[in-house]
């Protein structure tokens, strides 16, 4: 994204003190207010607009406060039990267009925490207009990594030495016998593989299940052609970064490798062929009874946490038509497409027009079939190369690098940026690529495709963050849809016949294929198929902000909701996303767990109320 | 390593130049001597006694040079072909005890390099003491990383497109059939795939085949207590880095398992479960002919290059004895050993005092067998924790890490100190050695062990770049030689028994197992095997520098013979050591194959004479 606007300073120009003396004295006069337990003086260091955004640190959750009110509010729940200390910064502060940004390590009651702050100047004072707080580590529960690494060897003589592969031997064969996992993550993609790598360095007994029969098989199954959309520096898992060799985006079937080494190499308990069947949560005992199948073995497993790890495009929407079971030729949904070898010279309908619909009507007219797409609503669309320049470019990039953003550093800048103004920055850089690529916009739509840039022109990161959906990053296929290669249909289906698609403008399609790129459903449908219809609707809807824009109503909850955070249903836990997302906000889930199977109290601030049911 | 102590230097409180200026002026008129082709003057550079040492930028040849005479020999073979230019510092030159120490990256006529100068002050001139030049990279052959990674997804629409798994596929299929490799590796160990991975960035059709069923087999065979004695920091494969949980010491399968991810993870062409069974070179189609079975099934090789990565460990050392064949127990090399599980209440046997003799003797004892160890000659022991701390941590630890020493520059930095007096800087690191531990070596000595600390008492690396052998590091058994828990015995095994051990002084120790941790013989072994021993006998020993100590014998190479660069026998090359040389040393080995195989004249300098058999 385009980074930094920022609202305007009273007088950036006057004779003033230097970022590191600006940034010492905030930190100082609002540690002080802190320590006093002077909650108005500590909301008085805030600006009259002003976002504190706050990841486990003090909340026990993930939230966002908003001005001095807010701030006051957050800090009156928390500020005793959490006792924030030793604020500093963590290398000289940084000041441009009248904005100070500090990066600053503290201290709470119970851990060690990071963050960034910008400063501006406003009636004469300095106050914070946004405020990032995260937790990094427990107090005595520190991962151990660089100087805590395990020794590996055991020196000495001993008689009862245990080597590393029997330990891991009679590990894998208590796990789940006779010994519980404290939490069970359910679905091995980047997201729950991330979680359990960090489970396991903190020492959180864990186990991640899924059903495919290797890790990486998420990937390694989905259509031939299938690339990451996402650029490499924006894809690393924690621990272990890709090497510099890696492609910028990776072919599906070498990230499915990765998982699978990653897997090995960071000592992840997983199973694979294993499916979860059904899971009930017993308050009086504080444990979940999850009934799995694994390798078709029927077991038990009791963990007291629970985490559906199980994708944001984990549960396909699949429309239900009159005339599917009329239809003599193949039908399935984008995420069960076999890639297109079997359809060279076939007719194929491909209904939708997000991301999956143009990669496999791109993979199919690259195999000679006649394929048309049927767009059913306005889509997003940029240019790939666009959108690593003006999109991610600042943050991810070997640009962003060489400035010394690391992805680490990136995903805080990004984690920084309010959700409730996230989109003031977007759009500029969706501006600049509508300018950038006008000819390509101006023959899309000459096709008739409806093309959109989201209900208020802030792109594709806002979609994805507010519906995860509704867009297409163009790695060459929206070329053939501007140019007629590939057909384009509009309208709903409204049935099916021997041989083709119905629409309700009365066309009909020929088809001997038809791919329904229909989307996916939220997260909790996941929990009503596994839990029950009541414990989904006690969670309500995952993921959407709130924004009260197409597909992400209201109210607003500031973030994602249900996502990496507790949930109304105690001890469920969703987690997933990209890359990027299982990354970060995997810390985060995983501090959350740690606390619980530690004991440590961790009084939940503002915990999300429920307005939509899925 | 203790580094540095140096020469005294004339005058170093004069009201000098900073180490910037001082660095700037002596490369400003080094270059401008070798502009003008003056010989005479670029060695006037150099100090009386000075060292530079070439890793193939001017040589294409490892090759050290001494004083200026010897630096005027060099420049007179070269410096016309290599045209070097552009010498400028690479960061902020630092000065300390009167020698100015500068980083330097430089070009050639067909590369680019990097270096490491020591500058002092002599007779009035800055001068160079070491001068360290390597080859980082051919021109119009740059690794494709970082900024030239590769993009992984072709956008676009492309009717003829292959995805990454089919082009894996079929590569996997032409490679040794429809296509021959450039480069054969024998040896799929550390070293092995370190070069292989190297050679494939490079863009070298190059094949390594191993005998085992699975990368990473080279370290799960071992002896099941097995770690690796040396720490993380040392030993990183090229491009891929442990993560920062990895332990200091790692159990022998979990590096296993790393190598045989990074094969997948680095997409290293790698045949397991071959052997290649007769190796012939003919001078006249500048083709190997390799006989292999691969999977039980013959085949033929035609490469243009063949590398032995055998290991300088790979071929054991297995006495001829009477009686071997009326021993009724157990008798193995210590490659062999499987593990103390089968011997618990047995008697054993270790003939050998070296590292393999000290692990299995201790893996026994902890098995509750009965166990002496044979001492044959005197031995070098080092405790771990005094080596890490005295040996390495300038260099690889997480304080070098600290102080900006990353794993790179502590291998160049390493690099740099030439071996004609690198024990020179040794001596003192084993000096405090033996002051810090001096308890135990009183111990040790008491209970009859025989102990050294090298030819010139500067211990463990010097024992290793010479001989490779005659030491062990301690991690515990020696504190059970020391207090009597493993039986010593003295002297040369006569002959065997059908129950025991008989020594030449009449001693018969009764055994049930005995272990030959008689070590390994010459890699040019291997040649001998694979080849012919002619071809073994034009190549000579491999390994050693001539230092005319103990099984190191002169005259002087200065060099370790043999080892990545070019031998008497044309396109035969040998690669191997521990993880830091395979890391280090597979850059110069494969720049020097990419060229031969991009038609790049490599006129070598110096080429080494053979001066012993093996």
């Amino acid at each position: 994204m385009t980074l930094i606007d920022h609202p305007a300073t009273d007088d950036p120009t006057t004779a003033a003190p230097s970022p590191q003396e600006r940034a010492d004295a905030w930190f100082a006069s609002f540690e002080a207010a802190l320590a006093a337990g002077d909650v108005p003086a500590a909301a008085g260091h805030f600006a009259a607009t002003s976002f504190w955004r706050d990841l486990v640190a003090f909340s026990w959750n993930l939230t966002t406060v908003e001005d001095p009110g807010g701030v006051a509010d957050l800090l009156g729940a928390t500020l005793e039990r959490v006792a924030p200390s030793g604020f500093a910064t963590s290398e000289p502060p940084e000041e441009a267009d009248g904005v100070t940004t500090a990066w600053f390590d503290f201290e709470t009651s119970v851990g060690r925490g990071h963050g960034l702050v910008r400063l501006v100047e406003e009636d004469g004072e300095t106050r914070a207009w946004t405020f990032l707080t995260t937790l990094r580590e427990l107090k005595g529960h520190e991962e151990p990594r660089g100087t805590r690494r395990p020794m590996g060897a055991a020196h000495g003589a001993d008689k009862n030495r245990t080597t590393w592969k029997e330990a891991r031997q009679a590990e894998a064969e208590s796990l789940g016998s006779t010994e519980q996992p404290y939490v069970l993550v359910i679905g091995g993609g980047q997201g729950g593989i991330a979680l359990g790598a960090r489970l396991r360095q903190l020492g959180v007994t864990a186990l991640v299940i899924d059903k495919h029969p290797r890790p990486g098989d998420q990937w390694r199954n989905r259509y031939k052609s299938l690339c990451l959309h996402d650029p490499v520096w924006y894809d690393h898992l924690p621990y272990l970064k890709f090497p510099d060799n890696w492609p910028v985006f990776a072919p599906k079937d070498k990230i499915g490798d990765w998982l699978e080494s990653y897997v090995k190499v960071m000592e992840v308990p997983y199973w694979s062929s294993t499916v979860a069947t059904s899971a009930s949560y017993s308050e009086e005992t504080g444990e979940w009874t999850v009934e799995v199948e694994r390798e078709g073995r029927p077991l038990t497993l009791r963990p007291q946490q629970l985490v559906l790890a199980t994708g944001m495009s984990g549960k396909p929407n699949i429309p239900v038509l009159d005339g599917q079971d009329v239809f003599r030729g193949d039908q399935h949904h984008s995420s069960a497409h076999p890639g297109p070898d079997a359809y060279a010279g076939k007719k194929a309908v491909v209904i939708g027009s997000n991301n999956s619909a143009f990669d496999i009507c791109g993979a199919l007219w690259e195999h000679d079939a006649d394929v048309t797409m049927v767009q059913r609503s306005s889509t997003h669309i940029v240019k790939s190369d666009s959108l690593m320049e003006y999109g991610l470019g600042d943050l991810y990039s070997e640009r962003a690098l060489a400035a010394g953003v690391t992805t680490e550093k990136a995903d805080l800048i990004f984690a920084s940026l309010p959700y409730r103004i996230l989109h003031t920055f977007q759009i500029p850089a969706y501006e600049a690529m509508a300018e950038k690529d006008k000819d390509f916009y101006d023959r899309l739509e000459a096709s008739g495709f409806r093309h959109d840039w989201g209900d208020d022109g802030s792109g594709l990161f806002m979609k994805y963050l507010r519906r995860g959906s509704g867009y297409y990053i163009d790695v060459g296929a929206a070329e053939l849809v501007a140019d007629g290669q590939v057909k384009l249909a509009h309208g709903q289906v409204t049935h099916l016949t021997e041989n083709g698609v119905v629409l309700d403008d009365g066309t009909e399609l020929p088809a001997d294929v038809v791919v329904y790129a229909t989307g996916y459903g939220s997260m909790n449908g996941w929990a009503a198929d596994l839990i029950s219809q009541e414990v989904a609707d006690r969670v309500g809807k995952c993921w959407g902000l709130g924004s009260d824009t197409t597909k992400d109503p209201g109210p607003w909850e500031g973030e994602q909701r249900n996502m990496w955070k507790p949930t109304q249903q105690e001890a469920l836990w969703f987690h997933g996303g990209n890359l990027h997302q299982s990354r970060h906000y995997s810390l985060y889930l995983a501090l959350q767990l740690k606390a619980r199977a530690e004991g440590i109290p961790t009084p939940v601030y503002g915990l999300q109320e429920v307005h939509h049911l899925g």
